[in-house]
């Protein structure tokens, strides 16, 4: 039995225009379809389910009342825009998604006309909108922007930025607030309890209330004086006014299910004179798969499952997690330590903090996505004697980078960052990336920055950060397993900037930061069965930098590599800034700095994609040898 | 006649301690002495005036009514503190202000206990203030925090944020809005408008309706219950529920220059039993100065001026200003291209974008202190086919640095970088100091930057971004006057990635980026001068390099030496790279980086402080020379 036999309307839909052609007493159907057709395209792929399920409904919708692709639809994060790939024209690549080659788990510009902008990290989706709406408006020339944007996106900064811009792009905006309670983890914050006040204080409204309500509040075209009326006024003192301060026309809740309510709605919002327009959807994440609605996150990101059941297919064991690694070290740090807090921006799980908080709530904190806030919290609890760790991944860290610089740097404030996902990170792609984390820290004056080879060594360096006090401290680690080397009983206090000689040699030094090593020490292997004797160090630190090593193993080898999982500007510009700063090269010396490259990599799993990188041991064999190659090609001999 | 002896009450005045002797009735003759001490002395000094004139009053009431330094009192932005440093142990230092060696314009932890956090970039405080609240909630310690922020700030996201996180610090934190409806310049915004109607609704409130109002609002100690009369519910429709909806007592509007009304008021709010309270506080910026409360932008920041007339120094004429002349060359460029626009953050007169709005306002977007959305809505108008500039600081563009990775280099989106304030900026210090934009743009694939050696450079520049159609682009430019050079009739479209020689030598090269090829040509004279035949490029280009010309330098030139006004990972760390990718060190080539050094630097002169940071041309000089003598001293012996 082919899965798709079950989806025969949506057979007839290849783009949005297709689906305009339809009834809308078809629209049912063809969401049910929808939703098959998801849940059967990811339990082959695995990636985002819960979110893309609690939106069929308004996928449908949105596409059946607005113009795509000339009016713009922008999904906030885009991980919940599954639904919307498939009706536009990306059904036959769905089983592609996350995949190398394949679909992003995103929305993008590159594989589609409506997919006006890209997205993956959360809350951007307003501020594009209200610029593609006044471009629009500037060029005179018509289509909306459509931003569609859930309530745990709602708490950050950006979005309330935007909202409070709103004004200047009138009607031509429309934010659909995707309020399903629930971003990854359960909501934090005033906003999310605002919400829920707003929804549990009515019931959704009645269409005939609605259309009452829209065209009260909305001048034109459906009437052309708003009368204040009790019950007008009540809705006023109530709904949505927080939205209503800074300048939207408020419209809901709505059940974001109820197609005879959505269609309505957003047909009345799209023909308003005015605006900008919010409206207030109910959705409820995980919706119309059992095993997704009954589980805690809703399914909010799987592995490939079985259709029926729902059952995930299970990683293979194997060793531990960087991040459950960092869980656990930080528990036994703050067991010892009663002033270790830890601090986190929506991803209790993400980053293993989920562990912490059962054992210290009153030392955790998840403040929503705000990184921006989380940083700036972080320091004004280590300057009043904490010692606070935010955990927070490196590409979400950036969201924070002038509170790092500004807030904690400049004050020198003990604020530990263990930055989570560095590198490469496979599905997620490039706009997951850990990349430019070692040259944004390590370029900061006051900032230690530390990245672990393996997970013992990234018990260490928890340690280390929790006794450091002096000042900030970074560490980094990947997304992933670690190698399985042994955990330590007890973990070493690594003293600031030294770094640590793995395996000796005597010709070639590989200098390596990060969970490279293992990858320099196959390129080592390799190198002495050609009889090239090879050095290998782990730096431990891109800052301060162990110079006393760096300097010894540049004295005493041909050719020094180092290898970092970073952009350039990193650990190889740190290494060569002191090396030529001390006229260590002056008389000759090969060094080569092996790095990220100098693009977007898109998605694939993460050790095709260090291989792409050229950053696996037969590329660092091949850089080694090239340098050597070029010696003998006749600029001068090799110190013997 | 000596100023001080005007101010019989304030001499009395050291500390907060002896502030808290005194009875309320003398707190007006103590405010009115404090702010004619304050602008005594920045009559003396220059600085910024106007924000600090609004708070006397309340600098006066606060620590009057707190337990400060124990209550930790944060100013946002601190350029308001003046007063507060004044009566915290720092007046007869006042006098140094922003000077070499004296006291910082903003709050500075090392200055003073009474600055539990220094502060310089807006909308940091609330997220400061729940830190250090929570610690002592967490350490079973008494103390409050206050964080006292302007409407201004309160646009920016990072605000929300906090405001959003405020609940978990209950009653230990105060929030103090310092309403004076316009941050440097006129507010812009839903919150503004919203915070306008807030003001207009009503009149200030009556002592007597105030006590009532938070005996209800606040519980404990005043009232137990609060029941809902007629004048309470009033309240509430109308009043801060934005705030309300956030999770905050409301209380306001207030007077903030009348004593009578603040010190109960924050009598009450500090006695609240639950929290956190946000108290609305309405002042005049320039207050009680009147040549300030007649000025358009209320004396925010001045020269030294005359304390009766209110004249300031008028500065010696000489060039234009870089700020001047990018405004000029936007205009001249958006008169050619109708989709050429500007957004600036909350800065049209510090950016000179004031000027393009008055020619184009239905292109200029002044989005407040939201920097990481005029960055995401700039891309979202390059997506819809305008060419936006976005004119931001080096060191405010910190605050969207996820927003230019995430929403325009990795969508490689032509939005326009104009940098302004690149480098190091004077008497603003270090929080101020333009020293990482090079490291972290540069960083990034897809992305173009440039540096302006001079004014001129600076009009080509403009006008290279302009047209630079296929990605994005930034350009950066320091605070000050140019050097004078003659304006060119029509700009020059640049080559992307080309730079240019400005001197042919041959012994020595100083590859320079950025206004620092004065510096360089003066150490070229005087190289030359020693019989050192010195080249002399400017490289325009951080990235793309020219690495045609660096090759050919490298090749030519026995010694290099790169120089920049950026911190490390920046130019110098992109031209070691390119040379060792290439093995162009291997046979011994002398390369030296001048860079910013490892420190944040404070504020004193530009020249001095680049003098400190070592990169003015007589350090050039000793890095060439000392080069040279690194390979006399017997290494190797430098090509013929």
């Amino acid at each position: 039995m082919s899965v798709t036999s079950a989806t025969p309307l949506l057979d007839t839909v290849d783009t949005p225009a297709d689906l305009r052609k339809l009834q809308p007493a078809q629209l049912r159907q063809l969401s049910d379809e929808l939703r098959t057709e998801m849940i059967s395209a990811v339990g082959q792929t695995g990636g985002h389910l819960g979110s893309g399920l609690g939106v069929v409904e308004l996928t449908t919708a949105i596409h059946y009342v607005f113009n795509t692709p000339d009016d713009r639809l922008i999904w906030d994060v885009g991980h919940q825009a599954y639904p919307h790939k498939i009706i536009t024209g990306r059904r036959s690549r769905m089983r592609t998604l996350r995949q190398g080659g394949g679909l992003s788990g995103f929305t993008k510009r590159s594989e589609s006309e409506y997919d006006p902008f890209g997205t993956a990290h959360s809350s951007t989706s307003i501020s594009a909108a209200i610029g593609f709406a006044i471009a629009n408006k500037i060029a005179g020339q018509p289509g909306k922007a459509i931003a569609v944007i859930g309530d745990g996106a709602m708490s950050a900064g950006m979005a309330y930025e935007a909202m409070n811009n709103a004004h200047g792009a009138g009607n031509r905006l429309v934010v659909i607030l995707n309020d399903n309670d629930m971003s990854i983890a359960p909501p934090v914050g005033g906003l999310s309890a605002y919400l829920a006040r707003l929804v549990s204080s009515r019931p959704f409204l009645e269409l005939r209330d609605l259309a009452r309500r829209i065209s009260r509040r909305l001048p034109e075209p459906l009437h052309k004086a708003a009368k204040k009326t009790d019950s007008f006024a009540r809705g006023m003192a109530m709904g949505g006014t927080l939205f209503e301060e800074l300048g939207f026309y408020y419209v809901g809740p709505i059940d974001g299910h109820n197609l005879d309510q959505l269609i309505p709605v957003l047909e009345n919002v799209r023909d308003a004179a005015e605006g900008p327009c919010l409206v207030h959807v109910v959705t409820q994440k995980g919706k119309g798969y059992g095993p997704a609605e009954k589980a805690a996150d809703k399914y909010h990101g799987v592995q490939k499952f079985d259709v029926i059941t729902g059952e995930q297919v299970k990683s293979a064991g194997g060793p531990p997690s960087y991040t459950n690694v960092f869980a656990q070290a930080l528990l036994a740090e703050a067991t010892r330590d009663s002033t270790i807090c830890a601090i986190t921006a929506a991803m209790p799980s993400g980053t293993g903090l989920d562990k912490f908080q059962k054992t210290f709530p009153d030392r955790t904190f998840d403040v929503g996505i705000a990184e921006q806030h989380a940083v700036t919290f972080a320091a004004g609890l280590a300057a009043q004697g904490m010692r606070p760790f935010c955990a927070i991944y490196s590409t979400f860290l950036q969201r924070a980078y002038d509170q790092v610089v500004h807030d904690v740097a400049i004050q020198n404030l003990p604020v530990r960052f263990a930055i989570d996902r560095a590198g490469l990170v496979g599905a997620d792609g490039a706009t997951h990336a850990g990349s430019f984390d070692i040259t944004y820290l390590a370029s900061l004056p006051n900032m230690v920055v530390m990245a672990a080879a393996d997970e013992a060594e990234l018990v260490h360096m928890t340690h280390t950060a929790a006794l450091h006090d002096s000042g900030p401290i970074a560490f980094r680690y990947p997304r992933g397993n670690g190698t399985g080397v042994a955990l330590p009983e007890v973990p070493l206090r690594l003293e600031i900037g030294k770094g640590r000689i793995v395996r000796e040699g005597t010709k070639v030094a590989l200098l390596s930061l990060g969970t490279r090593l293992a990858e320099a020490l196959k390129a080592a292997d390799t190198l002495d069965a050609k009889g090239l004797s090879t050095t290998v160090a782990d730096l431990r630190f891109a800052k301060p930098l162990d110079e006393e090593l760096i300097r010894r193993l540049m004295a005493t080898h041909d050719v020094v590599v180092t290898i970092e999982e970073g952009s350039i500007g990193g650990l190889g510009a740190h290494v060569l800034t002191m090396a030529s700063d001390e006229g260590l090269t002056d008389a000759g010396l090969k060094i080569r700095t092996m790095r990220l490259p100098d693009v977007f990599q898109d998605h694939d799993n993460p050790d095709r994609q260090y291989d792409t990188a050229g950053l696996n041991a037969p590329q660092i064999v091949d850089t080694v040898l090239k340098a050597l190659r070029h010696n003998s090609a006749g600029v001068q001999e090799a110190r013997a």
